[in-house]
Protein backbone atom coordinates (compact mmCIF):
# COMPACT_ATOMS: atom_id res chain seq x y z
CA UNK A 1 0.00 0.00 0.00
CA UNK A 2 1.41 3.51 -0.97
CA UNK A 3 2.56 5.53 2.00
CA UNK A 4 3.01 8.89 2.95
CA UNK A 5 6.70 10.12 4.50
CA UNK A 6 8.46 12.59 5.35
CA UNK A 7 12.34 12.98 5.03
CA UNK A 8 15.43 15.47 5.56
CA UNK A 9 13.22 17.18 8.31
CA UNK A 10 16.11 18.78 10.16
CA UNK A 11 15.77 19.98 13.65
CA UNK A 12 17.54 21.97 16.09
CA UNK A 13 18.22 20.20 19.55
CA UNK A 14 15.41 22.23 20.69
CA UNK A 15 13.01 20.99 18.19
CA UNK A 16 12.88 23.86 15.57
CA UNK A 17 12.59 22.90 12.37
CA UNK A 18 13.15 26.64 10.92
CA UNK A 19 14.55 29.97 12.34
CA UNK A 20 11.91 33.09 13.37
CA UNK A 21 11.99 35.62 10.77
CA UNK A 22 11.60 34.04 7.85
CA UNK A 23 11.67 36.22 4.45
CA UNK A 24 12.76 36.10 0.80
CA UNK A 25 16.24 36.71 2.03
CA UNK A 26 16.00 33.86 4.96
CA UNK A 27 13.84 30.80 3.90
CA UNK A 28 15.03 29.36 7.44
CA UNK A 29 14.69 32.80 8.98
CA UNK A 30 17.41 33.64 11.78
CA UNK A 31 18.53 29.99 11.77
CA UNK A 32 20.41 30.74 8.43
CA UNK A 33 21.79 27.93 6.56
CA UNK A 34 22.81 25.87 10.26
CA UNK A 35 20.36 23.32 9.25
CA UNK A 36 20.66 22.21 6.31
CA UNK A 37 25.16 21.86 6.41
CA UNK A 38 24.61 18.11 6.51
CA UNK A 39 22.28 18.03 3.39
CA UNK A 40 24.50 20.56 1.19
CA UNK A 41 27.15 18.23 0.21
CA UNK A 42 25.45 14.88 -0.24
CA UNK A 43 25.44 13.67 -3.83
CA UNK A 44 21.62 13.78 -3.49
CA UNK A 45 21.37 17.26 -2.77
CA UNK A 46 24.57 18.24 -5.20
CA UNK A 47 22.81 16.07 -7.67
CA UNK A 48 19.46 18.19 -7.54
CA UNK A 49 20.84 21.08 -8.00
CA UNK A 50 22.64 19.88 -11.17
CA UNK A 51 26.64 20.29 -9.98
CA UNK A 52 26.60 16.71 -9.71
CA UNK A 53 29.19 16.40 -12.17
CA UNK A 54 30.83 19.50 -11.72
CA UNK A 55 31.82 18.64 -7.97
CA UNK A 56 33.63 15.59 -6.43
CA UNK A 57 31.56 14.71 -3.14
CA UNK A 58 33.32 13.97 -0.35
CA UNK A 59 32.82 10.45 1.39
CA UNK A 60 32.54 11.70 4.36
CA UNK A 61 29.09 12.44 3.27
CA UNK A 62 27.95 9.02 2.61
CA UNK A 63 26.51 8.13 5.81
CA UNK A 64 24.32 11.53 5.74
CA UNK A 65 23.47 10.57 1.81
CA UNK A 66 22.26 7.02 2.80
CA UNK A 67 19.46 8.95 4.53
CA UNK A 68 18.81 11.72 1.97
CA UNK A 69 18.64 9.76 -1.36
CA UNK A 70 15.95 7.53 0.24
CA UNK A 71 13.40 10.76 -0.47
CA UNK A 72 14.10 10.19 -4.24
CA UNK A 73 12.65 6.93 -3.85
CA UNK A 74 9.31 5.51 -4.65
CA UNK A 75 7.86 8.73 -4.81
CA UNK A 76 5.26 9.75 -7.07
CA UNK A 77 3.61 12.68 -5.58
CA UNK A 78 4.54 15.60 -2.68
CA UNK A 79 2.51 17.63 -0.28
CA UNK A 80 3.56 20.87 1.01
CA UNK A 81 2.62 23.29 3.28
CA UNK A 82 2.27 27.54 2.30
CA UNK A 83 5.31 28.08 4.09
CA UNK A 84 7.52 25.47 2.20
CA UNK A 85 6.31 27.47 -1.19
CA UNK A 86 7.26 30.99 -0.86
CA UNK A 87 8.49 33.59 1.72
CA UNK A 88 5.53 34.75 3.99
CA UNK A 89 2.96 36.76 1.77
CA UNK A 90 3.82 34.82 -1.54
CA UNK A 91 0.02 34.71 -2.39
CA UNK A 92 0.03 38.53 -2.57
CA UNK A 93 2.23 38.05 -5.50
CA UNK A 94 0.89 36.33 -8.29
CA UNK A 95 3.70 35.97 -10.79
CA UNK A 96 5.80 34.15 -7.26
CA UNK A 97 6.52 30.45 -9.17
CA UNK A 98 8.44 29.02 -6.00
CA UNK A 99 11.91 29.33 -4.50
CA UNK A 100 13.44 26.24 -7.31
CA UNK A 101 13.74 28.38 -10.40
CA UNK A 102 12.43 26.76 -13.87
CA UNK A 103 13.47 23.37 -13.07
CA UNK A 104 12.20 22.42 -9.87
CA UNK A 105 13.60 19.22 -8.29
CA UNK A 106 10.06 17.31 -7.68
CA UNK A 107 9.54 16.24 -10.88
CA UNK A 108 5.93 15.12 -10.30
CA UNK A 109 2.98 16.75 -9.14
CA UNK A 110 3.22 18.88 -5.90
CA UNK A 111 -0.18 19.56 -3.70
CA UNK A 112 0.67 22.76 -2.01
CA UNK A 113 -1.69 23.31 1.13
CA UNK A 114 -2.97 27.11 1.50
CA UNK A 115 -6.06 29.20 2.04
CA UNK A 116 -5.80 31.21 -0.54
CA UNK A 117 -5.56 29.22 -3.29
CA UNK A 118 -4.71 29.84 -7.06
CA UNK A 119 -4.88 27.87 -10.31
CA UNK A 120 -2.63 24.66 -10.87
CA UNK A 121 0.77 25.96 -12.11
CA UNK A 122 3.62 23.80 -14.69
CA UNK A 123 7.21 24.68 -13.32
CA UNK A 124 9.58 22.23 -15.71
CA UNK A 125 8.28 18.96 -14.92
CA UNK A 126 6.46 19.92 -11.89
CA UNK A 127 3.26 20.74 -11.79
CA UNK A 128 2.09 22.67 -8.27
CA UNK A 129 -1.60 22.33 -7.47
CA UNK A 130 -2.99 24.54 -5.03
CA UNK A 131 -5.69 23.38 -2.34
CA UNK A 132 -7.66 24.56 0.48
CA UNK A 133 -8.15 21.70 2.29
CA UNK A 134 -7.50 19.04 5.36
CA UNK A 135 -4.56 17.14 6.02
CA UNK A 136 -7.36 13.97 4.83
CA UNK A 137 -8.53 15.27 1.86
CA UNK A 138 -5.03 16.61 0.57
CA UNK A 139 -3.78 12.91 0.85
CA UNK A 140 -6.49 11.07 -0.82
CA UNK A 141 -5.77 13.90 -3.74
CA UNK A 142 -2.29 12.99 -3.51
CA UNK A 143 -2.34 9.67 -3.70
CA UNK A 144 -4.35 9.67 -6.59
CA UNK A 145 -1.92 11.82 -8.30
CA UNK A 146 0.94 9.65 -7.48
CA UNK A 147 -0.60 6.30 -9.29
CA UNK A 148 0.13 3.98 -6.57
CA UNK A 149 3.93 5.09 -5.12
CA UNK A 150 4.52 6.89 -2.33
CA UNK A 151 3.62 10.29 -1.80
CA UNK A 152 6.50 12.74 0.17
CA UNK A 153 5.37 15.34 2.49
CA UNK A 154 7.69 18.15 1.96
CA UNK A 155 7.51 20.03 5.28
CA UNK A 156 7.82 22.84 6.70
CA UNK A 157 7.94 21.49 10.01
CA UNK A 158 3.99 23.06 10.94
CA UNK A 159 2.59 21.34 8.37
CA UNK A 160 4.60 17.81 9.26
CA UNK A 161 3.19 18.35 12.70
CA UNK A 162 -0.16 18.42 11.99
CA UNK A 163 -0.24 15.38 9.40
CA UNK A 164 1.51 13.54 12.57
CA UNK A 165 -1.26 14.51 15.05
CA UNK A 166 -4.01 12.91 12.72
CA UNK A 167 -1.64 9.69 12.56
CA UNK A 168 -0.86 10.07 8.82
CA UNK A 169 2.26 9.46 8.78
CA UNK A 170 3.73 6.31 7.71
CA UNK A 171 7.37 7.41 7.93
CA UNK A 172 9.36 10.23 9.55
CA UNK A 173 13.15 10.53 8.77
CA UNK A 174 14.09 13.66 11.76
CA UNK A 175 18.01 14.84 11.18
CA UNK A 176 18.63 16.55 14.89
CA UNK A 177 20.81 19.59 14.44
CA UNK A 178 23.17 19.87 17.58
CA UNK A 179 22.27 23.63 17.73
CA UNK A 180 20.17 25.94 19.91
CA UNK A 181 17.88 28.04 17.64
CA UNK A 182 15.83 29.34 21.00
CA UNK A 183 12.84 29.91 18.56
CA UNK A 184 10.61 29.17 15.58
CA UNK A 185 8.62 26.78 14.33
CA UNK A 186 8.11 24.05 16.64
CA UNK A 187 7.97 20.50 14.96
CA UNK A 188 7.45 18.17 18.31
CA UNK A 189 4.48 20.01 20.34
CA UNK A 190 1.55 18.51 21.01
CA UNK A 191 2.89 14.66 20.22
CA UNK A 192 2.90 13.42 23.27
CA UNK A 193 3.18 9.59 23.05
CA UNK A 194 4.19 9.40 19.22
CA UNK A 195 6.64 6.86 19.76
CA UNK A 196 4.08 4.29 21.01
CA UNK A 197 2.74 4.16 16.72
CA UNK A 198 5.94 3.77 15.53
CA UNK A 199 9.83 2.10 15.46
CA UNK A 200 12.32 4.59 16.53
CA UNK A 201 15.81 4.47 14.79
CA UNK A 202 18.53 6.57 15.90
CA UNK A 203 21.90 6.83 13.81
CA UNK A 204 24.61 9.54 14.34
CA UNK A 205 27.11 10.44 11.59
CA UNK A 206 30.24 12.06 10.63
CA UNK A 207 28.70 15.23 10.65
CA UNK A 208 27.36 15.58 13.84
CA UNK A 209 24.06 15.13 13.30
CA UNK A 210 21.45 12.22 14.10
CA UNK A 211 19.01 10.86 11.86
CA UNK A 212 15.74 9.63 13.54
CA UNK A 213 13.68 7.18 11.83
CA UNK A 214 10.04 6.43 12.87
CA UNK A 215 8.25 3.68 10.66
CA UNK A 216 4.99 3.05 11.40
CA UNK A 217 4.57 -0.70 13.17
CA UNK B 1 41.32 24.11 36.84
CA UNK B 2 38.29 22.37 38.56
CA UNK B 3 35.60 22.17 36.52
CA UNK B 4 31.32 22.37 36.55
CA UNK B 5 30.35 18.93 35.03
CA UNK B 6 26.25 18.03 34.46
CA UNK B 7 26.36 13.96 33.16
CA UNK B 8 23.51 11.77 32.18
CA UNK B 9 20.74 14.13 31.85
CA UNK B 10 18.62 12.29 29.93
CA UNK B 11 15.55 14.32 27.83
CA UNK B 12 13.13 13.10 25.53
CA UNK B 13 13.35 14.47 21.72
CA UNK B 14 10.90 17.20 22.89
CA UNK B 15 13.28 18.23 25.20
CA UNK B 16 11.76 17.41 28.77
CA UNK B 17 14.15 16.12 31.31
CA UNK B 18 11.20 15.10 33.02
CA UNK B 19 7.81 14.37 33.46
CA UNK B 20 4.57 16.68 34.46
CA UNK B 21 2.72 15.76 38.04
CA UNK B 22 6.63 15.24 40.05
CA UNK B 23 5.35 13.27 43.26
CA UNK B 24 6.72 10.46 45.77
CA UNK B 25 5.54 7.71 44.11
CA UNK B 26 6.57 9.01 40.56
CA UNK B 27 10.00 11.13 41.04
CA UNK B 28 10.16 11.07 36.88
CA UNK B 29 6.21 12.55 36.51
CA UNK B 30 4.14 10.76 34.14
CA UNK B 31 7.52 9.89 32.03
CA UNK B 32 7.78 7.04 34.70
CA UNK B 33 11.49 5.47 33.83
CA UNK B 34 11.48 5.46 30.16
CA UNK B 35 14.13 8.52 30.40
CA UNK B 36 16.25 6.40 32.52
CA UNK B 37 15.54 2.65 30.88
CA UNK B 38 19.71 2.98 28.93
CA UNK B 39 21.09 3.88 32.31
CA UNK B 40 19.60 1.23 34.93
CA UNK B 41 21.37 -1.80 33.18
CA UNK B 42 24.59 0.08 32.92
CA UNK B 43 27.51 -1.46 35.24
CA UNK B 44 27.60 1.73 36.98
CA UNK B 45 24.02 1.99 38.15
CA UNK B 46 24.22 -1.38 38.98
CA UNK B 47 27.45 -0.75 41.13
CA UNK B 48 25.84 2.01 42.57
CA UNK B 49 23.02 0.46 43.88
CA UNK B 50 24.74 -2.64 45.41
CA UNK B 51 23.49 -5.49 42.58
CA UNK B 52 27.05 -5.62 40.86
CA UNK B 53 28.30 -8.34 42.35
CA UNK B 54 24.95 -10.73 41.79
CA UNK B 55 24.09 -9.49 38.76
CA UNK B 56 25.59 -10.29 35.29
CA UNK B 57 26.08 -7.06 33.02
CA UNK B 58 25.11 -7.31 29.59
CA UNK B 59 27.38 -6.40 27.34
CA UNK B 60 24.92 -4.44 25.27
CA UNK B 61 25.24 -1.58 27.63
CA UNK B 62 28.96 -1.16 27.28
CA UNK B 63 28.38 1.60 25.08
CA UNK B 64 25.97 3.78 27.36
CA UNK B 65 28.55 3.04 30.50
CA UNK B 66 31.23 3.99 28.87
CA UNK B 67 29.05 7.63 28.72
CA UNK B 68 27.45 6.93 32.50
CA UNK B 69 30.67 6.01 34.49
CA UNK B 70 32.23 9.33 33.53
CA UNK B 71 29.86 10.48 36.26
CA UNK B 72 31.96 9.09 39.16
CA UNK B 73 35.16 10.25 37.70
CA UNK B 74 36.99 13.28 39.18
CA UNK B 75 34.21 14.34 41.48
CA UNK B 76 34.69 16.24 44.64
CA UNK B 77 31.11 17.26 45.56
CA UNK B 78 27.93 17.82 43.71
CA UNK B 79 25.47 20.46 43.54
CA UNK B 80 21.78 19.50 42.95
CA UNK B 81 18.10 21.62 42.82
CA UNK B 82 15.46 20.65 45.60
CA UNK B 83 13.54 19.15 42.96
CA UNK B 84 15.98 16.22 42.70
CA UNK B 85 16.47 15.96 46.61
CA UNK B 86 12.47 15.02 47.21
CA UNK B 87 9.37 15.09 46.18
CA UNK B 88 7.68 18.60 45.42
CA UNK B 89 6.51 19.76 49.24
CA UNK B 90 9.67 17.28 51.11
CA UNK B 91 10.30 21.08 52.53
CA UNK B 92 7.59 20.42 54.91
CA UNK B 93 8.68 17.17 55.83
CA UNK B 94 11.77 17.28 58.69
CA UNK B 95 12.15 13.75 58.51
CA UNK B 96 13.00 13.63 54.68
CA UNK B 97 16.39 12.94 53.89
CA UNK B 98 16.09 12.32 50.53
CA UNK B 99 15.07 9.56 48.04
CA UNK B 100 18.78 7.38 48.57
CA UNK B 101 17.94 5.60 51.93
CA UNK B 102 21.16 5.74 54.31
CA UNK B 103 23.81 4.99 51.84
CA UNK B 104 23.29 8.01 49.30
CA UNK B 105 25.34 7.31 46.10
CA UNK B 106 27.22 10.54 46.52
CA UNK B 107 30.05 10.02 49.17
CA UNK B 108 30.56 13.68 48.47
CA UNK B 109 29.30 16.84 49.67
CA UNK B 110 25.86 17.43 48.12
CA UNK B 111 24.96 21.36 48.27
CA UNK B 112 21.00 21.59 47.82
CA UNK B 113 19.61 24.88 46.41
CA UNK B 114 16.69 25.34 47.86
CA UNK B 115 14.66 28.08 49.35
CA UNK B 116 13.65 26.82 52.29
CA UNK B 117 17.38 25.77 54.02
CA UNK B 118 17.54 23.81 57.13
CA UNK B 119 20.79 22.17 58.96
CA UNK B 120 23.29 20.59 57.39
CA UNK B 121 22.29 16.66 57.07
CA UNK B 122 24.67 13.60 57.28
CA UNK B 123 23.70 10.39 55.58
CA UNK B 124 26.13 7.16 54.78
CA UNK B 125 29.62 9.15 53.72
CA UNK B 126 27.30 12.00 52.21
CA UNK B 127 26.55 15.42 53.87
CA UNK B 128 23.52 17.18 52.32
CA UNK B 129 24.41 21.39 52.74
CA UNK B 130 20.99 23.06 52.24
CA UNK B 131 21.35 26.53 50.93
CA UNK B 132 19.31 29.29 49.30
CA UNK B 133 21.85 31.57 47.02
CA UNK B 134 22.60 31.88 43.42
CA UNK B 135 24.14 29.58 41.09
CA UNK B 136 27.77 31.58 41.35
CA UNK B 137 27.95 31.50 44.91
CA UNK B 138 26.34 27.85 44.94
CA UNK B 139 29.43 26.66 42.81
CA UNK B 140 32.30 28.90 44.65
CA UNK B 141 30.88 26.95 47.94
CA UNK B 142 30.89 24.10 46.08
CA UNK B 143 34.71 23.86 44.35
CA UNK B 144 35.92 24.72 48.08
CA UNK B 145 34.05 21.78 49.23
CA UNK B 146 35.58 19.70 46.60
CA UNK B 147 39.18 20.24 47.10
CA UNK B 148 39.92 20.53 44.37
CA UNK B 149 38.18 17.88 42.26
CA UNK B 150 35.33 18.61 39.84
CA UNK B 151 32.30 19.83 40.48
CA UNK B 152 29.10 17.51 39.63
CA UNK B 153 26.24 19.56 38.65
CA UNK B 154 23.84 16.63 39.41
CA UNK B 155 19.87 18.14 37.63
CA UNK B 156 17.27 18.09 37.61
CA UNK B 157 16.43 19.72 34.26
CA UNK B 158 15.59 23.33 35.56
CA UNK B 159 18.82 23.19 37.79
CA UNK B 160 20.73 22.58 35.11
CA UNK B 161 19.16 24.80 32.52
CA UNK B 162 19.36 27.99 35.09
CA UNK B 163 23.41 26.69 35.34
CA UNK B 164 23.99 26.86 31.21
CA UNK B 165 21.74 30.10 31.19
CA UNK B 166 24.53 31.47 33.22
CA UNK B 167 27.46 30.49 31.49
CA UNK B 168 28.78 28.05 34.44
CA UNK B 169 28.70 24.73 33.11
CA UNK B 170 32.00 23.16 31.41
CA UNK B 171 30.65 19.93 30.59
CA UNK B 172 27.08 18.75 29.46
CA UNK B 173 26.37 15.24 29.07
CA UNK B 174 22.74 14.95 27.79
CA UNK B 175 20.98 11.63 27.00
CA UNK B 176 18.29 11.76 24.56
CA UNK B 177 15.50 9.33 24.70
CA UNK B 178 13.36 8.92 21.33
CA UNK B 179 10.11 9.73 23.18
CA UNK B 180 7.87 12.20 23.41
CA UNK B 181 6.70 13.36 26.94
CA UNK B 182 4.71 16.29 25.43
CA UNK B 183 4.90 17.82 29.23
CA UNK B 184 7.25 18.47 32.00
CA UNK B 185 10.87 20.19 32.72
CA UNK B 186 12.01 21.61 29.77
CA UNK B 187 15.80 21.33 29.36
CA UNK B 188 16.90 23.89 26.34
CA UNK B 189 14.40 26.70 27.01
CA UNK B 190 16.11 29.82 26.86
CA UNK B 191 19.10 29.06 25.41
CA UNK B 192 19.54 29.77 21.63
CA UNK B 193 23.05 29.94 20.47
CA UNK B 194 24.48 27.68 23.59
CA UNK B 195 26.43 25.26 20.87
CA UNK B 196 28.97 28.59 20.28
CA UNK B 197 30.58 28.02 23.43
CA UNK B 198 30.98 24.70 23.16
CA UNK B 199 32.16 21.43 21.25
CA UNK B 200 29.53 19.39 20.39
CA UNK B 201 29.43 15.78 20.04
CA UNK B 202 26.63 12.89 19.59
CA UNK B 203 27.16 9.10 19.35
CA UNK B 204 24.39 6.53 18.93
CA UNK B 205 24.61 3.33 21.12
CA UNK B 206 22.67 0.05 20.52
CA UNK B 207 19.86 0.76 23.74
CA UNK B 208 18.71 3.43 21.09
CA UNK B 209 19.85 7.13 22.86
CA UNK B 210 22.02 9.36 22.02
CA UNK B 211 24.58 10.65 23.89
CA UNK B 212 25.48 14.51 23.36
CA UNK B 213 28.16 15.99 25.03
CA UNK B 214 28.84 19.78 25.25
CA UNK B 215 32.29 20.54 25.60
CA UNK B 216 33.64 24.51 26.59
CA UNK B 217 35.71 25.78 24.05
Amino acid sequence: MAKLRAHNLAVSLDGFGSGAGQSLQTPFGHAGTRLMEWYFPTPTFQGMTGDRERQAVDPAHEPDDVFARRSLEGIGAEIMGAGKFGPPGWQDDPEWRGWWGEEPPFHSPVIVLTHRPRPALQVGETTFQFLDTTPEAALEAAFEAAGGLDVRLGGGPTTVREFLKRGLVDMLHVVQVPILLGRGAALWTGLEGLERDYDVESTTTPSGVTHIVFTRR
